[in-house]
């Protein structure tokens, strides 16, 4: 299936107007970035890169695009002869998947003729704004872990596609695993469940549910211990499943003290290995005020699929550079009242001090990127000449979100509503003082 | 493509353990409700309902997604058997789109046997969550915008396939247009756009850019004015398309001033015609800030693809019922601490006064509704024994929600935060007193 009808409107009818008095060839360079973090956040963390490389490699309009948007009289004839032949033959760079943001941080630049880029603009955000923000929300719940898995179970809340997405990039922040089977097969992320509040009103007793569920799934089986009376059932579970019962789940009620009972009880019976898991309408902080608690795995849900208070990241998709009439490319920014951007193809590293750790976010403004023996670039090339140049596995992604991790500095972490955890350091070349 | 793993993982294993033990065959009635209406709201408005229908149609194992829940070891090869020959048989009844909702509302009922409708948890849940929550926020703008129409251009911020529902769901609840082309293919959302500021910096001049602009999309067109000076691009719009302009965009800045003086200097200018769009981070409360301004229209995008606050509907889908050994149906409910659910099938009515108004939303425990002279049923036939007995046109769907948010009382309406404009009364009836 195609993607290219994921596209706003307007793109199409600039387009056509630009197609028709020619500065639709003009070379141009779009960024994305964010103009602030949502809302005291420290830091932010890219995610969803490798899905729109994917989404852009479909990104055609075949027979069947070209007939609804003539009939639907969204663009003349000319420029429906022009998308029938589209590929994007440009360039990408991006910031890779688990890294990293800041405010003003160039996170992808995409550079081709004004027509071949500017239909992209509602794709790359749309991608790029929604697994950001849950990789945003993702890692501040797995900070807030300290170690204990956390475990995706959010498909629920949002919309059905927007879940398979939130499940993969909150395990490029470092979910343990997801709820959602889609994500299993699409992304290969690891999944997991055993059994919800209907098992047990199905069944005529607690004891027969738990009986059904240790006879199929095996004494590892996770069972739900809050339908009707905790203690009974975590009595009844021990009872059924015999002390190497694998976890108990807690849905509701005073997780702190419930935890704490549960795992006294649990004790006492001898189950001593048996985890708890506790799935509450948690949130970074629900979690961190859990630290203390005997909990052995957290599953998170509406906070995680709507970023935990900021569902979107803020990306925008800014022209900053455009070529000439006579060939040279022209530092270009929007000027009036709020919003002003910066003008300029940007470069970007984060800056280390000697011990490795972060202490800037370098964007300097220039034709090609200098970047000193601390900096680490941050620009790696994903689409040269139209042809896709990068490949992650969402364990790399993983990896890298891990390390960039443990490379800013620790008011990072911090859950506290705060100022970015780096500066972003705008430097401008010589060369390119234009806006 | 199937829907099928759109599906927690827990579904299927409940379901092996059920399939196990006999009692996967028991007559089950499961129903969705929300607990509560979002922060303060006074009503929500269902959406989603055909886009579940389309989805359960497509619900189906194909030997791909067979052989990869075997291979990921998911469930054992009885469940795999038994999902392979999977088809909904089963009933449900719902709430139709654009309706409003209340707490406790059950605004959909699935019936059939316990295996057939466990696995549709997340499906269903994924779908009305997400586009309910949208219809209820473009309910809010479209009536503070006060008959003026309100345009969707939210799809950048938020994930790409979530975008095209939203539109729909906003299109339901009255937004005039929307800017994501998909949505216009796909749903027949009628869909609007002419340019952005990188047009306008694409070209030397603004004078150029309105020049190619109003040359290839006509006078008719709406300019973007806020990317130099206002006063002047207005200028130059008027010099370039003549008074005959269709419109001007605003997208920054003090927007009540700004449309004050744009829509003076228009009129000075002779294009008293040309209308004023604005459209910089609205929501329902600026636009109703903007009741009083020269304005004639609202773009929305971020409030709206968000459900401006609360971007999920907080529906859950909860057994009420289920067969007994002898065949009778028990009602059945959580009941520790939190959570608490009523159990037991129910109805629903709006209950009017004699003026038409709606009273009270009267939710009833009973095997067969009974609805009273001034109740208007709430819940409509949409599938019946597996077969899709519903189909509703967009343009149905909004004349439902236009009828619905008349009938409502005057205070459901205000934008302060409330209590839920109509009370949810349950009436038990004698038969069904279990829970």
């Amino acid at each position: 299936m195609t993607t290219a009808l994921l596209t706003d409107h307007y793109e199409l009818t600039m387009l056509q107007a630009a197609l028709a008095d020619g500065t639709a060839r003009r070379r141009s360079v779009f960024e994305v970035f964010a103009r602030r973090l949502p809302q005291g956040r420290r830091y932010g963390v890219v995610a969803g890169t490798d899905r729109l490389l994917d989404a852009l490699e479909e990104f055609t309009f075949d027979a069947a695009t070209v007939d609804w948007l003539r009939e639907a009289d969204v663009v003349d004839d000319a420029t429906l002869q022009w998308l029938s032949g589209y590929r994007f033959s440009g360039d990408v760079w991006g910031y890779l998947e688990g890294e990293a943001y800041f405010p003003g941080s160039p996170v992808l630049v995409v550079e081709g003729t004004f027509a071949e880029a500017v239909v992209l603009e509602t794709l790359v955000l749309s991608v790029l704004n929604h697994d950001a923000a849950i990789a945003s929300a993702a890692a501040r719940m797995v900070g807030a872990a300290q170690g204990r898995p956390c475990l995706e179970m959010g498909s629920r809340r949002t919309h059905e596609q927007a879940a398979v997405a939130a499940a993969r990039a909150a395990h490029v922040a470092g979910f343990a695993a997801t709820s959602n089977l889609e994500a299993g097969r699409r992304h290969a992320v690891p999944t997991t469940g055993t059994s919800a509040h209907s098992f047990t009103l199905l069944h005529d007793s607690e004891h027969d549910a738990f009986r059904a569920q240790v006879d199929s799934l095996g004494a590892g089986t996770t069972v739900l211990v809050d339908t009707y009376d905790v203690a009974e059932a975590v009595r009844t579970a021990v009872e059924v499943a015999g002390p190497d019962l694998g976890a108990v789940r807690i849905d509701s009620g005073d997780l702190p003290s419930l935890a704490r009972s549960v795992r006294d009880q649990l004790d006492a019976l001898g189950a001593t290995s048996t985890r708890i898991v506790v799935t509450s309408d948690l949130d970074e902080h629900a979690i961190a005020a859990l630290a203390a608690a005997p909990v052995d795995g957290y599953g998170v849900g509406t906070a995680l699929v709507t970023g935990s208070g900021a569902p979107t990241s803020g990306f925008v998709y800014k022209l900053v550079a455009r070529e000439d009439d006579d060939g040279t490319m022209r530092a270009v920014a929007k000027r009036s009242t709020d919003k002003v951007s910066v003008g300029g193809r940007k470069h970007a590293a984060r800056r280390l001090d000697p011990d490795g750790r972060a202490v800037a976010e370098i964007v300097t403004i220039a034709e090609h990127a200098r970047h000193g023996p601390d900096d680490r670039a941050l620009l790696h090339p994903l689409v040269r000449a139209g042809r896709r140049v990068h490949h992650d596995t969402i364990g790399q992604a993983r990896e890298r979100h891990r390390a960039a991790m443990d490379e800013l500095p620790p008011t990072a972490t911090q859950l506290s509503r705060g100022e970015p955890a780096l500066e972003t350091v705008i430097v401008h070349e010589e060369r390119n003082r234009h806006e």
